[in-house]
């Protein structure tokens, strides 16, 4: 039986600096290539986000707004351009630790239609896959046949691959524990949740709702709401503390970690 | 009617400091995209090969010759990563002269078989082509469903793309100035061949064809072999000395340039 993928998307926050545009966090991917190197898990899928390589410019830019004006134009090889930087910085580690990384840009083989992804050619990435390789994928500014061009969310990608790859599990490392009740950052009272079936999720916080608009959970919301076909099709999503030593490791290893799980049932 | 599209092959010894592993020619990248910017031409689809980024590391793992050993796997995944740090370079480049340059991994959407392009989806390059973007690609290591990978050169992907968009020109910047009778860095005799129609080209130099196995013209002999089918097509083949200043600007915007320009008839 051919083993199932695994899903690892390092968060932007996780792997960059937030407050300083285009400035990688260097120890936090040194020690998170270390902890994949040392967990040397098969079929994985590496995706990274954007953090304060990609936002700054995606933002500047409207990109996600889609084409409304000829100065956009610029932008988006610029938000495109800065994404490759982080990749290659990323990629660079992962191999100065032996690990085979492959930098696989999403812009070269996605089409998005009005955001969502409607052309994704997966033969490359499943050819990496079974070479042995590890491919790593990020958000990017793509083309959209809707909006001229939009930004991919790493999250929307997270789930397609693990729908298309039947993953095991994505693991979300993010800077927080895990899904909290409400923002941790700002709401002290917020409490973790440590396992949730998906039906559960969705009866017992209202937030799951894609209408509201206060997103109460620090930006998580967001992310579930994408990760949602995954676990529908069968995946387990972890969500961790991608910023706290040993916890990739842990995770990677199928070994208990401090975090939310959420499973259909 | 349709623009046909213009292709920029840049030579790895026009953009790159051959004897220095890793070592950009940085002037020179800057010079060429000054260029560009002032040519202004549509339709540009820029290629550039890989000099001191991409030789050394594909030599060392032997990745042309395919997998035959577990330890060229790292090598696959140094080798694309040198070709994105190069091409990350020379968008950035671009980008900055205010050129809509966007970089287009060739091994994120093309496959191979027995070192020839098999599959690629060229949906994407012409989309960006479409919306004003200068696509910007490379030789590069890429997967191939027969030898497992492969180097992909700069000069089959640009023939390719020269049928695939239709180009009225390929433009071969390289370190001479054009296509000798015999190779100019080494034989003072050697004469420069201004214009050709291709079955002149194949009538008098016996050199083009395949099965003789010393290049006597200086590595351009490959090249020329490689573009046979988009001349064919019906591109015109210019080779020019992508290292003079006013060359690539002079023959981006059809003046009179010196080299060699190759015809079908």
């Amino acid at each position: 039986m051919k083993a199932r993928a695994i899903i690892l998307k390092l968060g932007g926050s996780a792997i960059t600096v937030k407050e300083k545009p285009f400035t990688a966090n260097h120890s936090a991917i040194e020690n998170l290539a270390r902890e994949i190197a040392k967990a040397k898990v098969p079929h994985l899928v590496l995706v990274h986000g954007g953090g304060s390589f990609g936002h700054p410019l995606a933002k500047k830019y409207a990109i996600s707004e889609g084409l409304k004006d000829p100065s956009q134009i610029i932008g988006f090889s610029k938000a495109h351009n800065a994404m490759t930087v982080l990749n290659q910085l990323v990629v660079e580690t992962l191999i100065r630790r032996n690990i085979p990384a492959v930098g696989v840009a999403p812009s070269s083989f996605i089409i998005t239609k009005s955001g969502r992804i409607e052309k994704m050619d997966v033969n490359i990435i499943s050819k990496i896959l079974e070479m042995g390789f590890v491919p790593v994928l990020y958000g990017d500014a793509v083309l959209d046949t809707r909006k001229g061009f939009t930004i991919l969310s790493g999250d929307q990608l997270v789930a397609s691959l693990a729908i298309t790859f039947d993953a095991d599990r994505i693991i979300l490392g993010v800077d927080v524990d895990g899904l909290y009740t409400d923002d941790p950052k700002t709401d002290p009272s917020a409490k973790l949740i440590e396992q949730s079936k998906l039906n559960e999720l969705k009866r017992e916080h209202s937030w799951i709702d894609k209408a509201k608009v206060t997103d109460v959970t620090g930006g998580m919301r967001g992310k579930i709401i994408e990760l949602i076909p995954a676990i529908e099709h069968g995946t387990r999503a972890l969500i961790v503390n991608g910023t706290k030593r040993g916890t990739i490791y842990r995770a990677l290893c199928n070994e208990k970690v401090k975090g939310t799980i959420i499973e259909r049932e």
